[in-house]
């Protein structure tokens, strides 16, 4: 076999396709956030950044920033070892606390990502309680299928926030077998939000443990920032709530938070978990001032719904259309991978404005969009020149000027 | 099903195995490394580590303190998105690049962690190339043993650095099916070291691609810390060289270098790449700058060899077995859970010393250690005090005297 001529073949392909992906090469600047320094072909521009997930902008946070340092400072740059070899250090156990105090929770586990948490309890569980069946629903995050998949359990995947399609898969299985429903509260690409209240029923009326990503969630719902299901008081309903580091706090890593036992079993068994060094200290510092500041201050939060709507009636003001949803994320449907790439291109080139194209494998082909995410560092002017160079790209490429409806 | 009581008797059975992991809460002293304070019921001491793999110290090195502190006043905390959604910064650009320079590779690809790499990579060769036949040693790491579960691929595991076995493994396969050969160079739980070059061998007369861990050994072997492959004039002949940024270089990440195409090939289809939150810029430019320091000093690796030979002798002269291997793992065997247990309490409680003891899953039951990491930060009073108390407890525990011999 030619391994070369396959890797290439394969990206030529994905060529061909539209769909191949150039990275944007930039560099965010601490307290002028969303502004950033983009580079390419060794010319520099300023762009301001609509798409960050950094939501709340709290990745330059003063308090967050602070708490590194001073860790930097104490503790040093790297853990140094796996959680069981070295690697724990009070950081780690505080944050551990702190994520199980912002869920409600008995306990909380950290993993060195969003996707790892993920990946790994549904791995660890599908394989580990025997005959687990896991109930999936039809978008969930790359991290949760493969987690499933790697389990090796049953799963059926349910349609999309369909809770009669969820209870008519729930009622073909025996009461007595083991069952796990997984799912999203916000979902990332549409913007959509889960009936958690009615799944937490349906589990209960079948005897199933739940499982919830609250990723795009956490920090920005709630009045404490626990996500979607804290804001409706379905916290302890839950068996499992999984949440990132990374996206409205700023940092990076994941969690999952529930009962001591699940924690602790997790804890033992996954290998996603044991067999990786542990984040560095200073991470986990910087982590809990984020989630402590989000605790108990409303502005960020506020802040960025304002935005959101603002953005969303002047994107409505000139027939721009966006997928309608309840959340924080604005998806205008493009619909064309080559040419979300162009209008992706040309805001960048002409307006230095950076929205990345989302193409497919991120979500199905035909559907391809630009996620829009307003957050409380986007200033007025910001949102003008948005808006302004939106309009006049749309008309330039002859898109359609009526809302396009949800897939 | 009562879900919690599965938990409880699942973890009940590992604590009667004596295999239930306690961690150990502590705080690394910046400039004072190895030294740190360890935490239990409200209590605190100071206790010397002698088990990280923060090999070489470099989690406390000036230049990468400097590096961090720097890159968090520059950009922030996070890096906002996944690398293809505004989360691709300067920082991570010139990192990857440092690391294609420093194992002699056209490029490399940064992931979350040295875990996730070998998942990651594994789990997306085996998957997309049609009919790949993975040859894996039988000591692989975890993470590269779910990695290739996860692909789905063939997998034939041979004798662990047994070439004969490897070569009888390939000769049963046509020459024209895809094979990749994953291997470690030191295996980290016994610290034996490949036989590189007759891989390689065999690799080309198979027609095989070759992937080697070099986890335990970047930073510390080769003049310019590439590995074991450096030192012996081999990375050109091997196509993925994986590594970490969390041992020696004392930050936190992982990474493969190799061809652009393989490189931009797993870059566009690794799951485990594509879909999580990109490392902070800051940590790394941290690893930047540990990496550069370590090409052009030779300081870190000299002390750590004397070091490592030092403790040898000193547990020779006492008579305490630990397994002989030409890198810089010191095993001490006791081939007992619950007495390897008892002693690292010992030694932390009545000396202030802390040495994990290595139980199952991350060694075979029976083969229960102490794995001593000696680095250029223990002085020879913190020697004396090492080899004194394991002289005593050795006494006390009744265990062998003589020198254990490798499994
Ligand atoms: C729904 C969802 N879950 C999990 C993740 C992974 O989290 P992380 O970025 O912390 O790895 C993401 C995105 O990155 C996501 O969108
Ligand atoms: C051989 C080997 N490969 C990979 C890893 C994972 O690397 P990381 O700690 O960066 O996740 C480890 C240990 O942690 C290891 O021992």
């Amino acid at each position: 076999m030619d391994y070369q001529g396959f890797f290439k073949e394969s990206l030529a392909r994905l060529r061909d396709e539209g769909n191949y992906r150039v990275f944007a090469d930039l560099e965010r600047h601490l307290g002028e956030f969303p502004k950033a320094t983009f580079r390419k072909d060794g010319a520099e521009r300023d762009v301001t950044i609509w798409c960050s997930n950094d939501y709340l902008g709290m990745g330059q946070h003063p308090d967050v920033l602070a708490a590194m340092h001073s860790a930097l400072d104490r503790s040093g740059a790297g853990a140094g070892g796996t959680r069981n070899i070295s690697g724990t250090t009070h950081d780690h156990v505080e944050l551990e606390a702190e994520l199980a105090d912002l869920h409600g929770k008995e306990a909380a586990l950290l993993f060195t990502s969003g996707y790892v948490s993920n990946w790994a309890t549904l791995g660890t569980l599908g394989a580990k309680i025997p005959g687990l069946v896991i109930l999936s629903d039809a978008l969930n995050h790359a991290s949760m299928i493969e987690g499933i998949r790697h389990s090796r359990a049953r799963c059926m995947v349910w349609k999309h926030n369909d809770l009669a399609d969820l209870e008519a898969k729930l009622a073909e299985l025996p009461q007595d077998t083991p069952k796990l429903i997984a799912f999203e509260s916000v979902y990332s690409m549409d913007g959509d939000i889960a009936p958690i209240e009615e799944i937490c029923d349906l589990a209960d009326k079948y005897n199933a443990m739940t499982y919830i990503d609250e990723v795009h969630a956490v920090g920005m719902y709630g009045p404490r920032g626990g996500g979607v299901a804290e804001r409706e008081g379905l916290m302890q309903r839950i068996d499992i709530i999984e949440g990132t580091l990374g996206k409205a706090f700023g940092v990076v890593g994941g969690y999952i938070t529930g009962s001591a036992e699940l924690i602790d079993f997790v804890r033992s068994f996954a290998s996603g978990f044991i067999f990786t060094t542990a984040l560095p200290p200073h991470v986990a510092a910087g982590a809990v001032a984020s989630i402590r500041h989000l605790k108990q201050s409303d502005a960020e939060r506020q802040g960025q719904q304002d935005r959101v709507a603002q953005l969303r009636a002047r994107l409505d003001e000139i027939g721009i259309g966006h997928i309608p949803n309840p959340s924080h994320i604005i998806p205008v449907m493009v619909g064309d991978p080559v040419k979300c790439k162009y209008i992706s291109d040309r805001l960048m080139a002409d307006h230095g404005i950076y929205i990345q194209p989302i193409n497919y494998p991120t979500v199905p082909k035909g559907t391809e969009r630009l996620r829009i995410t307003p957050s409380p560092v986007h200033t007025a002017e910001d949102m003008d020149r948005l808006v302004g160079a939106l309009k006049s790209l749309w008309g330039e490429c002859k898109l359609a000027r009526q809302p396009i409806a949800a897939q």
